[in-house]
């Protein structure tokens, strides 16, 4: 275990406190043979999601990437850094990977849970194998996406199932970053898959170049960007109409499982881009159409499947081993959601089970008022 | 003073809580040389807005009404009652007024604020010394509406000013409605005027009539309806969809100041209409093409008119006698409004002011994001 002998101190910044110190404020778990220590919540300098797996290692939560409302000036206003990288934003699911040294790489999900199926996937769609020989103390932050997926579903051209993408690669412990350069490098050099980078442009003219691809983007139904500063200690993400509206649309099928803020940061992520983009009166308009149908026929559908005593909730696939395809089925049940099989299959070696995450409060809520149940203000 | 002799524990359902006993929960103010008591919020089966005036007399809150999302068969479910009668919902601000035995009216806004402004409209607006020398435990509810009022700003075909709709007299200190009927003819005795009445109807076919009443009101742009078992303590009201947009729009034009809820609750409201009232495609995407409209383009105004130093905030208008036109806007200022006064002039013996409640958190907000403030989730 080439990283056995550091201790937790060697391994961070002295004005971050040890996370083996926050022991009341850690939620434990056990999966793979491993107990994890998760913060649950951002504190003390601490990434939220940030776990120490054995009493031991490290492993730094993934920090909340800042977001743009408008492009300009907000893009020479973040950054101190002369240029920014441009990257494209995945809509999929956030996971960190990393190997404690015995060649068996582990992925933990945002909020620190040590994940058996994703990390079952991570090591079936990559090759890490040498990588981590060469990186032991690397964290490879990927995207997990694709159709067939547990926790997204959004569809990419060319990724039928599921594939990740990785985004970032940073120290374990102390959460450092590789500069974009070297990142990039380091990961083709490896066969890790990465996202598209569209540019550099100066912190000036950057917004000018970001809406281009933006606008480009858009036209193809994806989620937008994130720009960083070359050392990619500096992040800003930025995104588009159609995936404002694929959100609101989103929120509006299951109502009332998201919050309030929900829906209204998204109306507003609109309205910045409205200003900022649609000097076009008839543009405007033609978004404010979209955002409305986005809204509206989602929850209508959702009350008449209710009506008619259907299913609600978002449909996942979950793809793999199937001891693994199991043990995610289980681990969601036991975190209170209602599941539904809508099928179970088997595909070569490969267990397929597509299902419902049945949301439970729109369902009640809305049998609630349909049956006659007044709305108290 | 006729009902002097009372005490409070003669004036009180036995199961509802003496006011006078929630001192530690009561807020005091003084106006009119009468010390007021007021409750915040809904306890012990008082309402919200009641109020001890002078230690002694009990003012009832206005209880809340709840409201349909689906009119069938929410109106069946509802009430108790064989029939309902449906009477307009105006759009407005609902005033008690009441009268302690010196011939001198006194308003209270819901919450339970005496409103020197709001008292002097009543004097002014309704003849009600007759009426309360022949019923002095009444509580007169009423609605002020109209353009060129303090608090709220919608127009009404024939009211060029303000005008005050009684909507329900109950007794002061016990809360006990009158009857429809009685009410409507007493009101109508002393020349107090009222909403309209559109009928009454059985529960069950209620919702058919109620849906065309407010398919009318929608096309007038009206806000919708109440309806109230006979003896009027049960109550429901349903809106339209023109409200639901212009509350959409409200809330848009000044997005920091309204709270999250208030733009989720009349989506919600608009979506099981839409359920009920739209089987056709085209009637629910033009719905959801306006409520979009509704919610963007007021957004992108306001962050236009912050962009170009203008001022944001609803536009209302006092209008009366001199002193008590200066006292509400001491008591918006005190109350933390700020007030911009766009205009202030004199029409007769009335002082005419015209104000802009100041948006403070919509422009700063979005002051910040225009300067390159980031979102940061």
């Amino acid at each position: 275990m080439g990283n056995a002998a550091e201790t937790l101190s060697d391994r961070l910044d002295p004005d971050v406190t040890d996370p083996a110190d926050l022991g009341e404020h850690l939620e434990r778990h056990e999966r793979l043979g491993r107990e994890c220590a998760a913060l649950p919540d951002a504190r003390h300098g601490l990434e939220r999601g940030t776990v120490v797996v054995d009493g031991d290692a490290v492993v730094r939560g993934y920090p909340s990437v800042p977001r743009a409302l408008v492009l300009d000036p907000t893009v020479s206003e973040h950054f101190d850094a002369e240029r920014v990288v441009v990257e494209e934003k995945l809509n999929g699911f956030n996971v960190r990977i990393v190997d404690l040294g015995d060649g068996q790489p582990l992925a933990f999900t945002r909020s620190g849970y040590l994940c058996p199926y994703t990390t079952d996937r991570a090591r079936t769609l990559l090759e890490l194998g040498e990588f981590f020989r060469d990186h032991p103390r690397a964290m490879v932050c990927a995207e997990l996406i694709g159709p067939e997926t547990p926790y997204t579903t959004h569809d990419y051209d060319g990724v039928d199932s599921h594939a990740l993408r990785v985004f970032d690669v940073r120290d374990r412990a102390t959460g450092e970053p590789l500069p974009i350069d070297r990142r990039r490098e380091r990961c083709a050099s490896y066969g890790l898959p990465q996202p598209r980078v569209f540019g550099a442009w100066g912190t000036e003219s950057a917004p000018r170049h970001v809406r281009r691809v933006i606008e480009d983007l858009d036209e193809h139904g994806r989620e937008g960007v994130v720009m960083k500063s070359p050392d990619a200690t500096t992040a800003l993400k930025y995104t588009t109409e159609t995936h404002h509206h694929a959100e609101l649309a989103y929120a509006a099928g299951t109502p009332f499982e998201r919050g309030r803020d929900f829906l209204f940061s998204r109306v507003m992520r609109e309205a910045f881009q409205a200003y900022e983009f649609d000097e076009d009166g008839d543009r405007l308009r033609e978004r404010a159409h979209d955002l409305g149908e986005s809204l509206l026929l989602p929850f209508v559908e959702t009350i008449r499947e209710v009506a008619a005593d259907g299913g609600v909730g978002d449909e996942h696939v979950a793809r793999g081993d199937p001891e693994h395809v199991g043990a995610l089925l289980d681990h969601l049940r036991a975190f209170g959601v209602e599941l539904e099989v809508i099928a179970d299959e088997t595909d070569g070696d490969d267990r397929v089970v597509r299902f419902r995450k049945v949301a439970e409060s729109t369902r009640d809520r809305t049998r609630h008022y349909l049956s006659g149940g007044t709305y108290d203000e």
